[in-house]
């Protein structure tokens, strides 16, 4: 059954299937005839489908898309979002493509009362309002949600006020240290290092009973560049919209965990929705946070805290008041998430399945729709070749989806709501989101590495014309900060998927069901301020991000090509090769971990001992001392890495076996179903300790970081919190899922 | 000859010399009997006149000294600066030493004109000014300097402005890279990373008319802590005064290099000296930056040169154009250094010397007045033991230096004045300058780190009551990065001294004539902005730095009981094998330096033929690529290196004969003279390579960081500049010096 191999054995078996998995210059690559899972005839017919596919796309049509659907303000559950899911909707239907709308029907909080003001030793209300700008043509529009946090609890509280930095678990940690409690404040935090929900959920977890969110003009105001509207960064009034929802627990509507939240769907009462924020949660621009900042007394905040602001930042718990009151409407609104459907001729029930929201909080021009504009031109391209006579293999399916915003919500009641199915028909789910200027970011499952190493060395990029393979690899090289790296870079065979974690639609397909899945999207040269405000806008996007929409039309041929190759290739382009190497390399760092962990616990325990940490402090500042930890045993992997050794000898086997599988002559049915499920065999039953929502064993969001991924999570979680039998019980669980990977695959052979 | 050897040998040997090198505990050093070069009576008798000289010691005292000599500005050339000195001469002969003033006579400039205003595209003049506060009693005195730097150019220039960053050549090939080149331009550069002298001397090699300096909020201002009088750090009107003569061409008085500075010294032409700015230079506060800053345009500043300023900085270079004006009083003025002796008895023209500057830019309390009163408390109290009928063996000299701010010009003349007398008699110099609160910061001769560590471990932290030791191994231990960093500390025998660059007085001592030096101060504990401004004031002191002056004790034991012991040593406690280890480190650095270079260089020159580069640029961005430089040569360092494995025989061979030197009974002359003239082997005849007045071959301060020092200079900095010619010819030098060294110990062995 095995599909791939070394380059070498692909030049003697260029008749049948055909591969490229290993270094290819640019100039060969120009020369390609031959696509992994292809034969050389069906590899020339894509290849001649694939130009005519790009020739359909169109530079100035994505822009126009991007202005069209940015026109006016379109959150989930607003008139806006049903025009603009109707206008997708027309789309796919000219574009020949079969589409409907499934709605579902969701909890979508938005603000009643909103208010804010320090009460002492100053006075100041705050403004919430990012004003109208002659330069921003939406800017002034109506119907604009204010500036709020999705999820935040209704609350009228009156409080100390305490800034605590990011607040995560470690600036926690430093306020301990500094003898500063949150117990009964209110805290103010800054934007960044952690998905926004982390930092109201953890101000709970230490009492604190509300929470306030700002961005700091050090991380993307002016400190970061010019402000808006002169340059990209945030000006003093812009306000970082979002969901504060606890989404690391599950994401999608929080009264229908684990099911499509249909109309008549069981719902949870809204108090007993675990994902629901306990505190009001509000996020403000830094022209509110100044003077709440600057009336701050106490402690100085430690030096890595200080921000932008022309202010000496303090830690505060003491003179210095707040009120705040949030009120919301807790409406139930539908989500319309568009699907539209080719048929696969060869086979219908085999699903390759693309996505990107279509929702914005304000007008989104950026998140999401330049996402959004360049994946309707893919189905657009389709539908001209559909007129052609091309049609694919395997079905497609374009998925336009709504209320990702607040949490997922679109793609994740669907998903839930089709969970079986999906997980017997997706062969793939291939995500986008907004889309800039710059280097091709792509996360996924590492099986599609050699997959999507063949695609980005085919597709150019619009500035500097070579392949956007070899532009990342450039700028990989260029980036990486010692020699070392970098000649890891030179001799790495092709390019990485990042691991992924959330923020956006791919979560459920990938961690709740096992789904093997790629998030691709172009940045890197597109930096500003607008995220999630009314300035994402059209005048923005056109102006700071991609302003030729020629990153819009790469992003089409991208995934384009990814989706046309899926399902169209005889043979499923899935290497267990490229995921070996990455767990097995995963699985070194956290061994790595557990040492460092044990050098650094019995170091600081000696020093500790030794009254270093005592005689080393500044007796006039009063910290407390830290106390001895529990040293740390040492955990047992064996089970683990036998498991990815096994893992590497049956993916290995699988590569070898190329030849045979290439004689095997056209029915492929049953080792293609074998390769695209192989990624539920890492699902685990139970899911991750305190969120069985998260099956996946080897990817999911961090518990205290939201979007970043934690990898082997059950495993590093436990060893981050010290929790060292729950590490080596999750040992064994991952271990099992390599195993049962193993056994899945090797049946197969 | 030998003199130490390790702790097993020196518990057989407790009737004759004895010592304490090796790791002892607190509790052991409280019972300390025994002192290295000490006989056991002697050390006794040494001990208790210690305990004597101690219990003399009074931190109130030390207070008003502060208060007293900081009470007016005292400048070199100022009416304050003569009555200081006057006091201070007052002062030593109460105390019972013999003293007078030695005067020299050198240029020092005062402006008559400053002026600077922002002449484009709007118009600001700048106030440079510090204004009188309420909460700082001397900040409204007359007669204080005014905010300048001294040795700048007269000139009256107008040109665009240019930000660049810290004026750091590294600085100059970032604004290269962007195209951006300040020939005929104003630059602005932010005080920090380098000695201030650097930047209009680097500012000139590009080209520019003129520099202006300023304190960035980031630095030393709000972003820092709270702004005076509330806290320490600098307000928005503060500005750092200071030198900017080029220094590491050669300090003192820039008419007179090489030799003292007497009245009808041959002098050069004014417009002949090289230390001597050859444009405008001015230094300014936040609040004189920021309209300057603002105006900029043109390219967006890097991401790290972005300072605490609530605006964008941007390089300019473009319409921004600033008018700057400076002239200056160009006087010949008297410097009065205080002299003070007392006669040992036994060895009177061995000399151990001790100073610290009195003169300051303005009022001065904390720099240098703090360690001029804590040297004077010494002096008192080797005063009071005289009067008990204590006598040192060799002489002691107190040196009060004046006019050190503008660049070390009463120390240095002294010394070019005396320097056969000096390097025929002076055993060791030890230096102090401004004091506070913290650890003990100590540099030196590492020979002497066996000496530093029996008195550190007999002086007691005054915030802890723990020795100083003690204190500072617990600081470093707890401050160092890394596991494998704190190990090496606990495994290090004793304490390190760190090699000296520049900035304060013993640099002539040390590295024009290879006198042994110590450098000592306290701190860590009271960061602050007052440098150089008017807020160095007894009120800022008090409030922020040794507030019970306990620290000035402190450095009144530590360096008293340097200077007791250094007089009182039967044999010279100078132990080598500390010299060999810590040069042995730096040429294994120096290596290590050139492979990284290489590998860099040979990985920057591939990814340039690669074009990977270019691929990785921002397009719109249009940043120049890096060239291809020439490859590293194989360096031989073996000379070098046999020098110093060579070193490490014959320092370990003078330690292991030490019995023999014990039993020499008596007369140990001939051999301490050869060990306090040994470090004179250092010195190269020819010098530094365009800087023959640095002789020393193991320290300098770097050609381009100024006060920073660079060890192994000769060969370090033609890496650095990869002049691989220079580097092979200047381990030979090196090597040279070692040798002799070797050759001289091993003569005397």
């Amino acid at each position: 059954m095995p599909i791939f191999t070394n380059h070498t054995q692909s030049c003697k078996m260029k008749k049948t299937f055909t591969l490229a998995f290993l270094v290819l210059s640019a100039a060969a690559i120009a020369q390609q005839k031959t696509i992994s899972g292809f034969t050389e005839a069906s590899a020339v017919k894509e290849l001649q489908a694939e130009q005519a596919f790009d020739a359909s796309l169109s530079a100035p049509r994505i822009g126009a898309t991007i202005k069209e659907l940015s026109a006016i303000p379109h959150n989930i559950g607003s008139p806006g979002s049903k025009a603009v899911a109707e206008k997708i909707l027309q789309k796919y239907k000219s574009y020949g493509l079969d589409a409907h709308i499934e709605t579902y029907t969701v909890l979508f909080p938005t603000p009643k009362t909103r208010l804010l003001e320090l009460t002492g030793p100053t006075k100041y209300s705050a403004l919430l309002k990012e004003p109208a700008l002659n330069e921003d043509a939406t800017s002034n529009q109506t119907g604009q949600l204010p500036t709020y946090n999705a999820w935040s609890a209704d609350g009228d509280v009156t409080a100390p006020l305490v800034f605590v930095n990011y607040g995560l678990p470690d600036d926690y940690e430093t306020l301990a240290k500094l003898g500063v409690d949150v117990k009964g404040k209110i805290v103010i935090a800054k934007y960044g290092r952690s998905w926004r929900g982390i930092k109201p959920k953890v101000a709970y977890e230490h009492g604190a009973v509300g929470c306030i969110i700002y961005s700091d003009p050090k991380d993307d105001g002016y400190t970061a560049g010019d402000v808006y509207p002169k340059g990209a960064y945030k000006n003093e009034y812009g306000v970082q919209r979002g969901s504060v929802m606890d989404m690391v627990i599950y994401p999608g509507d929080p009264l229908t965990p684990g099911v499509g939240a249909t109309k008549d769907a069981k719902r949870l009462d809204r108090k007993d929705a675990p994902t629901i924020l306990k505190i009001p949660v509000l996020p403000i621009s830094y022209h509110d946070a100044q003077p709440l900042l600057a009336a701050l007394d106490g402690i100085v905040a430690p030096q890595p805290w200080q921000g932008g602001l022309p202010i000496t930042y303090h830690l505060g718990a003491g003179k210095a008041t707040v009120h705040l009151k949030m009120e919301f409407s807790w409406d139930m609104v539908p989500a319309y998430d568009v699907i539209a459907k080719i048929k696969g001729t060869k086979w219908p029930d085999e699903w390759v399945m693309r996505g990107n929201h279509h929702d914005a909080w304000v007008n989104g021009a950026s998140d999401p729709i330049s996402g959004q504009s360049a994946m309707l031109d893919e189905a657009k391209a389709l539908g001209d070749l559909l007129k052609t006579g091309w049609k694919p293999k395997r079905s497609i399916v374009y998925c336009s989806w709504d209320g990702e915003e607040p949490g997922l919500l679109g793609s994740t009641e669907y998903v839930e709501g089709h969970d079986k199915e999906l997980q017997e028909k997706a062969v793939v789910y291939i995500n986008s989101d907004g889309n800039g200027r710059g280097f091709l970011g792509a996360g996924g499952s590492q099986a599609l590495e050699p997959f999507m190493d063949e695609i980005t060395q085919n597709v150019n990029d619009p500035q500097t014309n070579v392949s956007i393979y070899d532009r990342k690899k450039a700028h990989e090289l260029v980036s990486a900060a010692s020699v070392k790296d970098k000649k890891e870079i030179l001799d790495r065979k092709g390019g990485k998927l990042e691991s992924l974690g959330s923020g956006s639609d791919y979560s459920s397909f990938l961690q709740h069901l096992g789904i093997p899945t790629l998030d691709l999207g172009f940045g890197g040269e597109d930096g500003g301020g607008e995220y999630h405000s009314i300035y994402d806008s059209f005048d923005d996007y056109r102006r700071f991000k991609d302003s030729s929409f020629n990153y819009g039309v790469a992003l089409s041929k991208t995934a384009g090509h990814a989706v046309m190759r899926m399902a169209n290739a005889e043979l499923l382009p899935f290497d267990f090769r490229n995921l070996q190497t990455t767990v097995s390399k995963y699985v070194t760092e956290l061994g790595e971990l557990v040492d460092k962990t044990r050098e650094n616990t019995a170091m600081d325990n000696q020093l500790i001992k030794s009254n270093d940490f005592a005689l080393a402090a500044d007796p006039t500042q009063h910290e407390k001392l830290p106390v001895a930890k529990d040293s740390v045993p040492k955990l047992d992997f064996t089970a683990l890495k036998t498991a990815v050794d096994t893992l590497k000898k049956v993916a290995d086997k699988l590569a070898a076996s190329w030849t045979t599988a290439s004689q095997a002559k056209g029915n492929n049915d049953k080792l293609n179903k074998l390769l695209y499920h192989a990624e539920q065999q890492l699902l685990s039953a139970d899911g991750l300790p305190r969120r069985p929502w998260y099956k996946h064993t080897i990817y999911a969001p961090g518990f205290y970081t939201g979007y970043g991924v934690k990898t082997l999570p059950g495993i590093r979680e436990a060893i981050e919190q010290r929790n060292w039998k729950e590490a080596q019980d999750q040992i064994g669980v991952v271990a099992n899922s390599i195993n049962n990977l193993v056994g899945y695959l090797s049946a197969g052979i």
